[in-house]
């Protein structure tokens, strides 16, 4: 059964991305910091269409399992605009991303098949898409943290996937800030650490209440 | 060579204690859900003069094999006044405490050989009169935030051991609130993981610029 699944890098004081982030500073002051791990692996590069890059190892292994899972993308407007103008013409998805935004624009095709889809229509209507967009495959929230966070709270999410770098930040978004802590819990899955970052897979469960 | 090490809980969102701590409220609003592994283990409650507990797992034998290195604590007034309200008679150090704080006391023997020392000297000072007491043990940053992080800002600190709960808090006390980041790197010595709680041990390079 397909999941809807939670997969970010954050610092050890948790934050997904630097402050003052934006088109011209994707992933904000220092935000490159916490995801440096993962920009030298070969399996992130190459969906970037950028040579080189480790392989290998775990954190590799992990980034491309990560990819080869996802059938389909929700994402922020901010998200969007910060990599509008910072992904190569052939978009890392191939796969539909979904743009939550109030902006109306017509679907907007990219080689290697992404097509991001730009809707208003509420967080449930979108996933409802996602999953049958993503048949057997996964959905990822993909950030930012806005949507998240709305995702988290409505308790549409199976799992989150945290790695933890060992770096401090000091100050930028922080994925946890506005989280309906008591809707659910946190179960450790596993956990797999290597030489910079920790890997910690979560699986959630609804608390009873709900 | 003896060193000096931070070891404290936090949540997943990085609080080491909920908001509204005091002598009447230990580890503040819901904070004990930090630290609810640890409260179950018979390494923890012996320590506290409680029966039961957990044996034969690794979270026993973490909190076993931190207690057994400490030669010497260093703390803060409030971390003392909640303590002093709430640890039994033979309190669970078993060697000295250094107590920072500007009120004028004699020092406070224990039943269990804990003797708690006040004191206004400079961070620098302090520690090494517990490296001395020490001898080959090590010497324990205990807390709180604000003790840790003097110690931590100076360059003091050679370890810090992080025991990563499965929980979000939403609000408390924050340990890297106020960390000079750039003053240091982190770097993963082992990670070990159990059901409910994930433990990242840490060394501490000084940056070069120091």
């Amino acid at each position: 059964m397909s999941k809807v699944f939670v997969d970010v890098g954050i610092s050890l004081d948790g934050f997904i991305a630097g402050p003052n982030g934006g088109a011209n500073n994707p992933l904000g002051d220092e935000g490159i910091k916490i995801h440096s791990w993962m920009f030298k692996q070969k399996s992130f590069l190459s969906h970037l269409k950028l040579e080189g890059g480790e392989t290998n190892n775990i954190d590799n292994d992990i980034i491309e399992n990560t990819f080869n899972r996802i059938g389909a993308n929700i994402m922020g407007k901010n998200m969007f605009i910060e990599g509008e103008a910072n992904w190569p013409e052939e978009s890392p998805f191939h796969c539909p991303v979904y743009v939550l935004t109030h902006q109306k624009r017509k679907p907007w095709e990219r080689k290697g098949d992404t097509t991001f889809y730009f809707t208003d229509e509420d967080i449930h209507t979108v996933l409802k898409k996602a999953k049958t967009d993503a048949g057997n495959k996964d959905v990822r929230i993909s950030g930012g943290v806005d949507v998240i966070q709305q995702y988290l709270n409505a308790g549409l999410v199976d799992e989150i996937n945290l790695h933890i770098s060992s770096i401090i930040l000091g100050k930028g978004v922080r994925l946890f800030k506005d989280i309906d802590k008591d809707n659910f819990s946190l179960e450790i899955q596993e956990v797999i650490n290597s030489q910079e970052v920790t890997h910690i897979f979560y699986k959630i469960n609804k608390l009873e209440h709900l």
